[in-house]
């Protein structure tokens, strides 16, 4: 049974170049099944700070990033804990789109790259419960990367990795198919 | 017994124009006793998303936040919760701060004005308590302020609300005596 290709948007939750969760997510692209084709949004750094006096005319790079992900069947999260808490540049994201409802239903996977990630896994999984996201639980993996000093050729040339990242995917895919 | 005045710096989670949690820090300078000058710090929209690639060199507004809360002897922080979440503005400025240690050891105030906030506030204590801040916990005050339509001028009126605000800057003043 084949599924025709799913367009599956990630978001990266630091700004640091040098980031392991976008490594992670360039990893992703080169190992992605045929029924995933996933991409990258290029920076949340470019959207202000959340406003709710703004809301009614969303900023351009809101507006820009809604659309994004209205037009994605899926989305891949992948962020960073800082101080046991979620990253603020992944909840700024998410502030910017509860008005909008534009993760109603939407499957999402959420990455992480760190096994010491628990605090901002959880606070970012009840946040996309309360938006009515699906949080698809079989795409959901955890990635031993943090110290292993893997860069992203490092990532994509481990078995291992590039296996668990093709098999989320797939599984983001055959979930994200419309009935 | 009295106490030399102790400067306490707040800041609001939230950029909204009518916030309940700014009309509530307004209305705190109000009453506050004389043993605590309280100041609200004009915005935290003023700064940028965190980057960690940009800690050493603090950004203008991240470098100003921060001389403010080192000068000041104890912090107030009223913010709102966002779907199940903390606010990205108050994490945003917490996120520039973990890494100065600015925070360490500082007593602070958790103020809450929606009875409802329960995932925002635990996080932003999980958070404070990471950053080794001291949370003063009879200094820390749910005000039934949410759907009632007060301004600052009717918190300010209500003998009760008045009472909670200067009896936890008080002891948020209490707490700062250096020893």
């Amino acid at each position: 049974m084949s599924f025709p290709s799913r367009h599956i948007l990630a978001l990266c939750g630091s700004l640091r170049a040098a980031s392991l969760n976008l490594k992670t997510l360039r990893a992703a692209v080169r190992v992605a099944p045929s029924s995933a084709r996933l991409t990258i949004h290029p920076s949340l750094g470019r959207l202000p700070l959340f406003n709710p006096d703004d809301e009614a005319g969303d900023p351009a790079p809101v507006a820009e990033l809604r659309g994004e992900i209205v037009r994605a069947d899926a989305l891949v999260i992948a962020s960073p804990e800082y101080a046991h808490g979620i990253s603020a540049v992944i909840k700024n994201a998410l502030d910017w789109m509860v008005g909008n409802e534009s993760f109603m239903m939407k499957p999402v996977a959420v990455w992480n790259t760190s096994p010491r990630a628990y605090h901002a896994q959880a606070a970012l999984r009840e946040t996309l419960r309360t938006m009515t996201a699906v949080v698809v639980e079989e795409a959901c993996i955890e990635l031993p990367i943090l110290g292993s000093g893997l860069d992203e050729d490092g990532i994509v040339s481990r078995p291992e990795l590039a296996a668990a990242l093709r098999s989320a995917l797939a599984s983001l895919a055959a979930a994200a198919q419309r009935p």
